[in-house]
């Protein structure tokens, strides 16, 4: 099984990146807020007849992160869905995602969020995800991971659960597994739950860190549609691997289980989908 | 196409009646809020091997609804989910499910509602969804519909849709639609939506009423789960009726839309199925 490589930041380094990040978030809310449930015009990445939707949301969201993150640390890279990849001088990289979720966020329903990760250069180090809606905000060093909500603090934690037929399953949409064996797999997997729910996004797997659900199964992911998330799971004690159980930081089938016990199943099932 | 008949209360006693609707509404997301995300105990009303969860939260917020609705109004009727029917002296009968998706109450996931409902004896005239947790009230007469969010309160206007190939589409889950020939009709019409969603319980509907999305669509419902939707959808210019086009009251197969011509083009594909 996968064990992330030792960290390359001081805990004093990712203190302050963890609050750096709460900037970034405060600053992409006053960008993203206003654009939902509020008509926003809808743009089409796809051309041949496929729709991925982005909204000037995410585009201007995105934007107002790099400038803060240029302004205040030059040297460092910084990854986006939305305008690429810009090297930095120094190893440390910001890998974000303005909006998770454009799908529920064009909807209307508030389980979207603002993905911001650090990245060391190993590992993603320090993370969050932002729900201004909510007002919520899941914050993670690996070490540990807390909920800022309405301006109060709680610990995170993921929940015992001992096997698959007590597990709640969530899954952003059944249309993801659409890799070779992916789909046979995931049902497999849910016939053995307790509960299966769709819809989440981003949002599972903090209701993972938060131990309100057990276990979150995708595929098809980006790196940044993750990375934020590794260090919020990890450090309420969860784990989160692809289905061959490898490093999760690249994306692609992602398996995130708040019990080791779940994660192994899980695993055991998934393998014969696992790239 | 279905026409609701004509109202049998005056818009005195239509205000009057949801005034007293909201603080039930109150009274239960006193029982509801502190049960959610707090590791609430969860029963199975099912023993062979399905899965139908309650919780205290679900049935105490029934009761404290039904002792209001008795000290208030003792001649009305009381249909409720948990704790059945009682009939009043009056035709008048208020018709409550405490939470519509307690599947998404005991996964954390913050779109689940209580539901409450007045019928006349011919038709359900005042209908509200609560979300507590966002501080949401939808609420409607038939022929008007509002938001209650934070204390401010703003007009629910369904949106234009000329066509499915624009509409975003939302169900509960792909599990609802096991009756004959439901399945393939969904997903016919799927296939033509702009975008589907899955995940949200009685919130798809206040969102079509809130022009956020297009088309509802749900099959297996019990009168509770759509009674209270059924005036705020009205209220806000939208239509919900059967699959057959019929009374939406006794719940079965639904679509909603917010737009007509969504309705007939829904319609016309889901007429194979329709019972």
């Amino acid at each position: 099984m996968f064990k992330a490589p030792p960290s390359q930041l001081s805990d004093l380094e990712a203190d302050e990146l963890s609050r750096f990040a709460l900037t970034l978030a405060q600053a992409a809310a006053g960008v993203t807020l206003p654009h939902f449930r509020n008509g926003t015009k809808i743009d089409n990445k796809l051309a041949d007849g496929a729709f991925d939707p982005v909204t000037a949301a995410d585009r201007d969201a995105e934007t107002v992160i790099r400038r803060a993150v240029k302004d205040a640390y030059p040297d460092h890279g910084i990854f986006g869905e939305e305008h690429g990849k810009e090297e930095g001088t120094s190893p440390l990289t910001w890998v974000i995602d303005p909006i998770d979720g454009t799908r529920s966020f064009i909807s209307g329903v508030p389980l979207w969020g603002t993905l911001i990760a650090l990245n060391d250069g190993t590992y993603p180090r320090v993370g969050l995800m932002s729900q201004p809606y909510l007002d919520e905000i899941y914050l993670g060093t690996g070490s540990a991971a807390r909920l800022i909500r309405h301006g109060r603090e709680s610990v995170l934690r993921t929940r015992p659960c001992d096997g698959l037929e007590h597990a709640i399953l969530g899954a952003t949409d059944p249309a993801i597994f659409f890799g070779a064996g992916e789909h046979d797999a995931f049902e497999a997997l849910s016939a053995k739950a307790r509960l299966r729910r769709f819809g989440g996004d981003c949002y599972f797997y903090c209701l993972l860190a938060a131990g309100q659900i057990d276990l979150v199964v995708e595929a098809a992911l980006n790196p940044y549609d993750i990375q934020a998330l590794i260090p919020v799971i990890e450090g309420a004690g969860g784990i989160i691997t692809t289905w061959a159980g490898g490093d999760p930081q690249e994306g692609g089938q992602i398996v995130a289980a708040g019990d080791k016990r779940t994660h192994e199943q899980a695993l055991s099932i998934l393998a014969k989908a696992a790239r």
